[in-house]
């Protein structure tokens, strides 16, 4: 079965990146993933959680969240709900700790960035395109705070960025669409740094058990997809 | 004291509307009232909630949320607070009101059109920009419905839009900024149907109480304006 | 249509007033409008909160919450369910926003009243009762505060009270009560202070959109009704 | 120590029935202790919760509350936490018990009575109070019941009142007031039938331990001041 | 009718006390009554809670939770549903009082215990074995506190400990299982301290109501069981 | 360093596993990794969620919780924060994940297994005990299904069992206990089924990134410690 757009199994859906799309945020970027479209926002303030206060440190995480219509068919609100969901909590987990895996703390000083990735549409891959547009909205908001000699040395280790992987009809392959996603045997998401190193790992067996081989082949493919992300990503910060 | 974007007392600020801003959506807008950013998005059930079963009436509901960085400050989630605010309550229940004032339920039949209107950046008058731009997603969904069949005649019994006025340093203004409405003695949300009537009037005395003929000039303004609007509806939607 | 208890289109209902009917509370008022019976109780502390310390300036806020059976079938608790509804948080920021109107926060101080508006039954005008009764006892905890020479001066810039008024079988009328209120095609209630202004005007169309006509002759009854209880509110408060 | 009111030991304070308060209501009283003032209302249901169809038995329970300024310093609503306290639903439940000891359900059938006991103002024995008052809503509910045939035999088993009594400065004391009943070594609340039966007996030590005869000093006086209530009961019910 | 196990109507079941059951909490219990089995946790701060600062008091509190599957059905848990039920509020405030009972503050010093009573298995009396198992696991956190010179003289005045007793089948019983509980006319639970003295009496009718030979008949019992649960914890503690 | 329990690398802690440990559960184990102790229930419905009815197939899912001193200082209760943690939330749905890749619904029927996972005792890899606890107590729950002949086909696809293993100090080693856990500089849970194929692979760099090469060496360990639990869940089976 070929792919719903044709693409290539190693090939990522059209990525574009669109910064500043908030006029008050210290750092905004508004990215696609094919019909994926993330708005992430970030907020600067000059002190840290009262758990973090006087060590020194920085901090910085982040919020994910969509939109009632993001997606095919309506969900209810959380907000609504009364209660924040699972996959939810998960996710925003995920991403704080992707991000908090490129900065030094003690470089940042005892400043806080907080992230939020309100997914407007989703079409598969949110939760990838998140981390990779909240990279961008991080690395301005530390550039804001440099800028205003808030932070005097660049607190970053290196970029981060994210893909999902998976195997589908058997085959594996790069960056799922929703239809793929929802069809896949096996379902990976893969954070990596700039350097290729791996952040995170999350694979899931939807339908049968993988095995190494397997694992193997999709670890390959979600580095190489990282790397040409990575790519992206500095040329939107221009770099 | 000039306005801050130099517009005189009686001009809107400059209105945008992206009819299917989202590729699910029965119906969607991106409206911007200037700085200020909505997406309204229509959802279609064809079915009524329990409590309005074997009426014969179709059902019109509205939801309004903020993300957390519209606004100027960052303001904390309210899934994540666990409820939600008096202000969102109060803004969902006005644009669901409007939007049920010039629908005639009963050749709506036993349809429900959800509406989620989604700040993504705040500059004032954000329940109105909502209201207007709710209504053309009203519009787009009740289409969808009439073109399978669902719907058989037009249940519409008049357009709906809305914008604020106030009364600032004295003197009365149309469309308000977030720098004026934080400024203004007395702050009025005011709704009307395409025919010049109205459907809510909301007036508060911020500082001051007002007089009649403050109230007056202030409704005066507000017809105008709605009258504009209406106008950029129709040819938005193309009629 | 007659009116159910053939009162003529802009007559009040009977209105009466008991001060002081809690004996710990620093201002209570048992209000009735007819057969709306709202306890309001007000409650001092000679401090703000957080947000406003060491502004020089106090604090009025009002809560307004319904028992479960003042209404004829009854309603669940909203401690039971477990959060508070739109209505309620709607009208307890109106009551709120009505009486700081009146009050000057430098002249009080930091200081707050609190006012409690618990409707023990409910027919129709719940909300305004409230604030009618509202107003005075904030008057007499003010006196409290003052006796205890915790304020100095009198803070109150007016008095304030409150009316609805709608449009019933095309009829404008004063003071609906919940039979009327239920089948009024325009309902609207006004805030006035004593000298006839406005403080907050809401008005909906229930059924048919309303004109400037209709508005206007609403306007006028509402300000006749809020000069008679302004009238009722300087008896009780023997002045 | 003379009681703060000058009472003997063993006398009750004054006790005052209203019936029919409310309008609506298929039951009401408002019931006094002393400055101890109920509202407890009886809403009719001809059904039973759904756990309990099908069984021919009929269902009676109760909801406790307090307004927030019942007590001498203000308590904030359990509506705006978010959540009964433990108290609340200690009391809700202790009056549900009691009045569901002296209806024989299969006789009430497939209908359920919800009672409100919503304390105004407090000052000690608010639960006991809201029995009282409450068995006299219960009875006039299914007084409505059988008047409208849907009941058909008496359901009664007996009469229920409730009374608190405590040892003060080492005194065995009958109905403690608020200042009583927080300076008690041990409190003690005792449900009675008409017969003189006990439906309840919750005894704490809130200082030291009580032994065994100031236990029984306790049950005797209980036992006494719940004949006196039931005579009450009936002459408030013209029996 | 004998008993399910053919003890004598003033038997209790076996009782087993593992003490030390947990390797980090400061007191830990693991007590079975029969197949009731609760794990009780005591942690120790060293400090007090806000409200009771600087008033050189102990505090002493306790929670009460069941695992989901401690009973025959499964029940949901109360994290999920998002709220504490009525009963478990009302058994948590239970133990905590009656473990204050045997404390005295004043030589606790402003050092708080904290005791956890998990019910891992539910076989009736769960309260009671709770309250015995918790003053155990209390005695060994202050045993600990006393080891560091936290606290420097013995803050007890007595132990305690609790036991059900009931009516069934006309019969007075000592400690209930399920089944006898769930047929019991009359259930009480008693808390008494190690003299002998009465901590919470709390008898209710479930069947018809009790008379006061009968209530006078379950206090013996009781008193009888909770001396041979003294005794028992005295062996458990090696006094 | 070497390990705090002189372990060898590779070595994972003394397991035991007690079936049985509760009298109602339809299966029930209690499972310890070293200090780790988990209680795993299986309660059994004949009937599936509304969602997956008339589906024919069966559904198998898991809440895993902990005791508030179940770890070195007490937490709060999540029932009495009001909300579940997202740690807790992500680690039930992983558990449930895994069990339902070992499970054909098809075979199970419209049959639920809730499996509740609660630690007593936390000390590293709980959600790994709990797994490996959690497959067997389900295999008790289907052979009660088989016996009473509710289930006529073995529904189970494969074991399945779950490691954590991690690199500390430079070294990759298996079985973490919570002070390697928590010094880690990556850490990992791998389920994996009886053949040694992988359901789950979660991977996280808490301090530096990992390359592929440590990637490689901790699967190699997770899979070597997975067949050693796959065997010692075969013996607890009696297989």
């Amino acid at each position: 079965m070929p792919r719903p757009d044709d693409r290539a199994s190693d090939q990522l859906r059209p990525v574009t990146i669109q910064r500043g799309w908030l006029d008050h945020a210290e750092g905004s970027v508004l990215i696609e993933f094919g019909g994926t479209r993330v708005l992430c926002a970030a907020s600067v303030q000059e002190s840290v959680p009262r758990w973090r206060r006087d060590s020194g440190l920085g901090w910085v995480t982040a919020e994910y969240a969509m939109l009632p219509r993001a997606t095919n068919t309506r969900n209810d609100r959380e907000s609504v709900r009364g209660k924040i969901g699972g996959r939810t909590h998960e996710i925003s987990r995920l991403i704080g700790r992707s991000l908090r895996a490129c900065i030094d703390p003690k470089k940042l000083g005892e400043n806080t960035v907080q992230i939020d990735c309100d997914v407007l549409q989703a079409d598969g891959g949110t939760r990838t395109a998140a981390i990779t547009g909240a990279y961008i909205a991080l690395a301005d908001a530390v550039t804001w705070l440099r800028e205003r000699g808030v932070v005097r040395r660049d607190p970053f280790r290196s970029s981060v960025s994210a893909v999902s992987v998976g195997i589908v009809d058997g085959e594996p392959r790069l960056d799922l669409c929703y239809l793929e996603d929802s069809h896949a045997e096996t379902d990976m998401n893969v954070v990596c740094t700039g350097d290729g190193r791996f952040v995170e790992v999350q694979g899931t067996a939807e339908g049968a058990p993988f095995d190494r081989a397997e694992l193997d082949a999709l670890l390959d493919l979600a580095a190489g997809g990282c790397a040409e992300l990575t790519q992206l990503q500095k040329e939107a910060l221009g770099r």
